[in-house]
This record gives structure tokens, sequence and C-alpha cells, in this order.
């Protein structure tokens, strides 16, 4: 039997043009669970729906959101079993530590984050002219689509992670497309967000979840005159399709659509700490069988005596570390195809093929070479992302060399450097610094880039084509908020037409207001 | 002879692909200053210089940008003279209180308010999570192309106003491109900001200026890999061309494009003060011939015993006050066109033609007024903005009736409400506030939009096509600052290579940062 989809608040046949059923990664067997492709029709209903809700919406109270939130976090937590036993199915990651002890904190964490922003609401930056008796504040935008990846199905999932949480917060209706790889865990935290919906009261199509529409349908639905912005995390063909339907209606779009993540090894940490560098970046690369968008897929090595040693290293690393599962059937033969191109391109193929499972969706670890000379030749084509556990070595000359190399990246998420301890890079560093900061949303000392913290200060973003905007940031709370939310300025208002957070009065005592220039959390006039 | 163009911090002649010169407004007499249309060589060379000088500006102290912004609005203030005589001659906008009393205070203003912003630097929100060791803030992105509008010379001006104080106050430089209609005005500009820039030690390229491009150039721009985000202040079919070649390249673009500037009068009100409202609705309209990004091109008023004589006494100031000079030599064409275009489609010319002057550019007085069915069954139509001296008035039969007219409207920078002081119009206003709100960027009550202050809580933005972005504003320091700014995050980055805003110690021990959650001014561990 076909599942169901959410819309307006009920569960509900779906008008479909076609089904589909998701996969086990670890076997390769479809699943029995049959899903809808939703027609437009289904797409126009919730549409509608979220439009009216969001209206209903400006009404309820901060608290409201908040305990939504709250509620929501801790049914996740309470159902936590069946969910991560549904993921495991559908994805392959594995139950522990990935999927229970990772990813389901870190879900629930974000979402009791959220709630607390949005009960706190100092994000929102509410400003006061007192002379000019003008006041501003961002605030609720309007329906939000959210697209989520297949690589995190519970803490980026569309109903569950962090587009869904930022959006939800700022006080708006999300209509949320399930990853078609896992449609079932969606549909669980679907049922749940449904249930912490009608216990605190939120209007009936706050939470709306389809399963997947046609292209055309995505298209029409981020230009769609009632959708106020989409969330859209994925690849970067469709990514791009979304960004310009999007775009060309005047509507907002977030995007995280790819990075090869560049970790520029320096000369002296090679020599004082090849070896180590070479494991953390082989564990970097295959875990989650490198399915990750910070995983370091370019890393650039100085050429001198220690390389070949840390090389060699690197690719016994990946030789031998465990073969994770892929997320998806294609995923094998994305990752051969865009190999086999590197290769024909200039690059070397250092790892051989490994005799693997039948069945399963994998592919040996793969870490690829190429001369700085090569890179800088094409470097279009050796900076596409391999989603999947394959790397590119570059060896470069010379720090001008790499600098050469830095300056012909595109935009990427974050950029690490490793660099002696005792300063003896320090010079090294300086002289990259600038180029390597222009070209990333985070600067990382030290470390790879795979583990994203969410926090305040984390920024998970960057330049074109890692994010559509570098001002904002998709992790970390309350900073994601701002994404879905416009700027409303009142203007000679009467008082009690104001948003409370406008009025003279500080509504809870605590909210950081910029009055007449000055930060407080005090009321007007006090 | 042909002006020169400043290019790379030199007075250069262009490589010209064709010549302009700019018209009197109030005599239709050609200038005889004449200006280069640049070709692409121009355009080329500049922004490889603003890549360079974007580097240096990296290294520069916020003390430096801010000493420059000072330094230039002083030399604005003691060259006011030449300023306001070359503005008045290529716009026709009056000497005073126009351009001397208003739009140089602005001016001045506006950039002193940039110079504080870039020093006290509060705007880049620095964020400290010193648990993960995370940090982040606002940074600059990179060279902005500026496009400024005809209609504040100053104020606005792409070499001197809210877009260029900005951009220089986020770190970045600028390449100005100067509005066709007063090249003279932008020149005496570029001159003080090229002497400004040179005393204060500035990076040469920080501040370029070229007078006119071909539409294919200004797109190519836009879209170059070495521009990181444009403002564009204009006409919405040029905004809409140069949106969609920013936005295919995944470049920023800030746009205002146009706006209609609803104006609702409630019964109550309509009743009691009618008459003084149709004076100040008519001085709106009429002020600056009506070429504001404010003016109230619509105003919805409810049918009843009091219309007639509002809609009389509306058309008899539009009839009687004065009738300002027009821009450019075809606005007055288009405002006859656009009426023309509303009268075929159902609305009613209210005001007479009026014998004026021969030679200037103006158009008499234009004030029509069709009714709310009408205007239902075409509003895409009747809320096409008509830039000058023409508004259109909706006679509404209900509530119900004005409620939809708002639901079907576009987004707008502003939306105005009158209503009774004795609160008889509360009810409505309840009716009526949250779709409005939705609409606009900016809700104002019992008055017209045309004032814009330059307030920390203005938002001089709104939903598309108002502009491209609902949550920036275009005026107002420091929030205008931050769309020229990228989020950078500094992940396990040692102390000595993190930008000194986000190292422990606070560097001026006033700057306000989110350190572990808490807004303060002190030092990371104080």
């Amino acid at each position: 039997m076909q599942q169901k989809v959410l819309i307006n608040g009920q569960w509900q046949a779906a008008n479909a043009e076609s089904e589909f059923s998701a996969f086990n990664p670890m076997t390769g067997e479809q699943l029995s669970e049959v899903y809808p492709v939703s027609s437009w029709s289904d797409i126009d209903k919730a549409l509608s729906a979220a439009v009216e809700s969001f209206v209903q919406l400006q009404k309820i109270s901060r608290e409201t959101v908040a305990a939504f939130l709250e509620r929501y976090a801790s049914l996740i937590d309470s159902n936590k079993n069946a969910i991560v036993e549904m993921a495991n199915l559908e994805t392959g990651l594995p139950l522990s530590p990935r999927l229970a002890d990772v990813e389901i904190p870190r879900t629930v964490g974000q979402l009791r984050q959220a709630a607390q922003a949005a009960q706190e609401a100092s994000w929102t930056q509410p400003t006061i002219d007192s002379a000019n008796n003008i006041r501003s504040l961002l605030t609720a935008i309007g329906p939000v689509a959210v697209f989520g990846p297949n690589n995190f199905p519970l803490a980026f999932g569309s109903i569950s992670g962090g587009d869904f949480a930022a959006a939800i917060a700022a006080g708006n209706p999300v209509i949320a497309k399930a990853h078609p790889s896992h449609p079932g865990t969606t549909r669980l935290f679907a049922e749940l967000a449904q249930k912490a919906c009608e216990e605190t009261g939120l209007p009936q199509a706050t939470v709306q979840l389809v399963y997947a529409m046609s292209n055309e349908s995505g298209l029409k639905m981020v230009s769609d005159p009632r959708i106020a912005a989409t969330g859209f995390t994925g690849s970067r063909p469709a990514g791009l399709a979304l960004k310009k339907a999007a775009e060309d209606a005047g509507k907002l779009i977030y995007l995280e659509l790819s990075s090869v993540n560049p970790v520029i090894v320096l000369s002296g940490a090679l020599e004082q700490r090849g070896n180590a560098i070479a494991e953390e970046f082989a564990l970097s690369c295959t875990m989650a069988a490198g399915q990750l968008c910070t995983k370091p897929g370019l890393l650039i090595v100085q050429e001198n005596e220690s390389t070949d040693s840390f090389v060699q290293a690197a690719c016994e690393k990946f030789q031998q570390g465990p073969v994770g599962t892929l997320l998806s059937p294609n995923a094998a033969d994305h990752i051969a195809a865009a190999s086999s191109e590197l290769v024909a391109a200039g690059a070397t193929l250092l790892t051989s093929t490994r005799e693997l499972e039948d069945g399963r969706f994998c592919h040996s670890n793969t870490l690829l070479e190429v001369s700085g000379k090569s890179f800088i030749a094409d470097s279009k084509t050796f900076q596409t992302e391999i989603f999947g556990n394959a790397s590119l070595i570059i060896r470069s000359e010379s720090l001008e060399q790499t600098q050469k190399i830095l300056s012909l990246l595109e935009g990427n998420l974050t950029g690490c450097v490793y660099s002696a301890e005792d300063g003896i890079d320090d010079t090294d560093y300086d002289l990259i610094a600038a180029t390597l900061t222009n070209k990333v949303g985070r600067v990382i000392n030290d470390k790879m880039p795979t583990g994203v913290a969410v926090s305040p200060a984390m920024n998970h973003g960057g330049p074109f084509p890692s994010s559509g905007h570098p001002g904002f940031t998709a992790v970390g709370l309350p900073a994601a908020i701002k994404r879905f939310a416009a700027l409303k300025c009142f203007d000679n208002v009467r008082q009690h037409r104001l948003p409370d957070l406008l009025q003279d009065k500080n509504p809870d005592g605590k909210i950081w207001r910029l009055i007449d220039g000055a930060w407080t959390q005090g009321d007007l006039g006090a």
C-alpha cells in the first residue's frame, strides 16, 4: 500500500503521478514500502494550506513555537530506537555510534537550541530609534520549502534538521520534501512533528510532508508566489536548477551545493607529524564513506623529502581502512567515473581496487594524486567534488604554486591549514592565509574539516558554489534562523499595534535590543 | 574634450566605445561636457585593480577606513557649493532646500555614520564559542559594483550615497558606475573621494569610477568572478536583467527595483481629516515631481459620503500645486504613456493638462482613479509604478475589498495606514494589518512614505520586487553594511592569527561580542 502524504494536518492519499521505493544500501535490495511521487495538485494544496497557517502563526506566541520545538525534540528522543532502525535500513549508516549516538543527540539538541532561540528572540535584533519613532526587527518570512540531503537523514533531514529547525523557530510553516533515499525515516519524523503540532496547538499546516515530485514540480514550487524561501542541501546540478527557478521569480533560496574543502599541509608540519596527518586525512575522507559536505576532497602538500612517505602513509590508510556503505545505487559508479576523469586529465590513481561484498552499495577507498602544475592547467576538472570515499592529493612545487592553486579554487565551505607547532611555518601561513580565507566560509587550523559543531559561532556556508549566500550559515543557532526572516520596520506606528518586541517595555526584560544606538535589555525610557 | 575615468587611482582617458552628454532638465538643452561610454577593457582594468586593492584593504585598520570616510565627508562639506550647482544643472532639483539643505547634510551625515560604524565594528557581530574554540564574524566580501539611480544624485549617488558608504565601511573597494543623467556631479564626488583616499592612505583602487558602459558590459561586470556583490537602484527592467546575470553566476546583487507604496485611508480618518490627508497626499506625490522611490503611487480609500470630497480635494491640490522638473528627456512621455495605459484599462483621469514651459522636462501633475472592482480585475496593470508626478486612487467598496486589493499587491517598500485618532478605526486596522505587513518592508501610520530617515531602525527594502532580498535594508547604518559582508569562521585557529575582533581581548573594550551565549563588551575569560 502506498504511504500517505501529510498535507494540511491530515495524512492523506497522495495524488501520485508515480511511485518509488527506497533501497537497503547494505544489501542492494529494494525495500517493500511504497511511496508516492506527488503530482502538482498535492504541492498546490500544501502551498495554499501553508499560506493559511502562516497567517495564523503570526498571531501565535514565541512560547508556543518554542513549546512545539521542545515537545518535538522530546518525542524524537523517546522514539529514537524506531528512527535509527529505519534510518539504518534506508541509509546503511551504522546504528552506533553514527545514528544513535551522533545524529540523534545532534538532532534533538538542535531542535532544543531552536526552541530557546525562538523564545529568547534576541536574534530578531529589535532596533528602536525613539527620536524618529522608527522601530524594526527580523521576523517570520512566510512558507519555507526544505529539500533535505541524503547524507544526514536525521540532523539535516527535511523535517528534522537544521533548515527545518531554523525555519520553524523564525515562525514559518515548512513544506518538507523527503529525500527519496530515506522516505521512511522522514515519515517517522513527520508523524512525531504532527503529533507535537497538535499537542502544542500550532496551525495544522505548520509542518507538511511530500516524499517526491517531478523536477518540473520542484522548480514550480520554489518559484511559486506562495513560497517565501527555500532551503536546499544536495547535488550541484539539482541545486543550480532550483536556484535559477527561484531567483528568476524573485524568491529567496539558500543552498549548499558542493565543496572540496582544501587541506594544506605546510612543510614544517609535514616533517614533524606527517604520519599523524596522513592518518587523520584518511580517516576524515573515508568515514561515512566520504559522504560528508566537509570531506577533505583536496589535500595540498609541498614537495620535499617527506612528501613521498606522507603520500604512501595516506595511501596505506585508504587501502587498509574500512570501506563504508554508499547511500545510493549509482554512487559507486559516480566515484568510478569521476576518478577515471581525473586520471584522464593527468592524475594518478594510488589505491588499488579491493574485493567487496556483492550487493552492498560501496566502492574501494580511492586516493589520487596530481602535480601542482597539472592541477593549475585544468583546475576546473580537478576541483570537481567527488561525493564519496575519494580524495585527491596535489603535490605542489612551492609555496607560490600553492598560492596559485588556492587562487584558482571556487568557493568552499572549509579550508584547513596544518602548520608546525614551533612556529616555523608561520611566515608561510601568513602568505596564504588571506587567499584561503577569501575562498572559504570556515578557516581551520590543525584538524580535519569533517566535524561541524552546532555552535553559535559556526559557519557552515561560504562563497558560491559552496553556498548561495556567503553572509549566512546553515548550521549554528541562532545565526541560521536569520536566513528565513524578513526585516520589518514600523514607522510612527501606534504603541499598541507594535509587535511586543518593539514596544517601549522589554517583554521579559531579557531580550537584547538596540535602543538609540545602545544595546540594552532594559525598557525604552528606563 | 572627453572627461577621464578614474581607474586604479589614476584619472585616465577612457577606452571609449562612444560618448554622451547630460541634459539640463530645466531647459532641455544638452550640456557641453562630454563623457565616455567605457568599453569592456576599462571595466576589466578596474576589476583587476579592485582585486589587488582588496588584498591590501584586508590589512588596513578599521581606523584608516573610518578616517577615509570622515575625510571624504569633510571634503564634500567644504566643496558643497560646487556640487550642488553641478547637480542642479544636471538634474533640475532645486538648489535649496533640496540639494543644499537636504541632500548634502544627508550625504555627509551618512558617510560620518558609516565612519563610526566602520570603527565601532559591533555590526560584525563577533561570536566566540570558547569551549569549541570556534569564532566568527561578518567581514569584507570583496570588490563591490554600485549602480546609482538618477533621482538622488548626492545621497544615493554611486560614489557618495548609501550603497557606497556601506560597501566601503565593510572594507570593500567600490567600482562606481555614474548615472548618465548626472555624470558631472559624480565626477566631482570621485575627485574628492580620490583625494581622501590619497590623504588617508587607502589602496589606490579603493574608489573607481566609470560613467557609462553598454548593457552587455554591465551584465558582464556584475557576473565577473572578480566582483563579490553589486548594489543597484534604478529601473525594474535594467535591474532584473542585472539580477539574472549576477545570480546565474552565483554573485550577490542587492536591488531596489520598484514600489507603488500603497496608502490606505480608513473610514474614520477620512471623515475626521480627509482634507488634510488629501493635501499631504498631493504634496507627497508631487514633490520632486514624484521621482522618489517611496512616492505614494496608490491610495486606497473606502467609498462613503466623504469620498467624493476627499478625491476632489486631492485633485485640486494636484491641479494647483507646482509642477516639478523631471530628470530625463523621456520621463514626460513615460508618464503620459503609463497614464494612458491605466485609462485604457479602466481608470479615469481626474486632472487636466496644464500649459507648461517649452523645453523644460515636465509633465502636468496627474491623478487618476479606479474602482476597487476594476483594480482587482487587472491588478498587474494598475500597480505598475509610474516614476513621476502621477498617482492612482482606488475607490474600494468595502474593507473586504481593500483586504483583497492588498492581497493582490506585489512587494513594496512601504505601506501607510491613516486611521482615526479616537480609535474608531482600530478594528479595521487589525483586519488589514497582517496582510499589509507581509507585503511591505516598512509599515507607516498617519504620515506619507516619502521621508526615509537615515536611522539604525530604518528599513528601505521589502519583499520582491521592491528589493532583491527582504532581509536587508539599503538605508540605515550599521544595518545596510551587512549586505556587503561575508560570514567568516575561525575554527581552532591560533590566537595570533585571528582577526583582532575575535581574539580573547576585546580590542577597545567597547565592541559588543557574543561570547559563550552572552552579549558583552568584555574580554573572553574576564
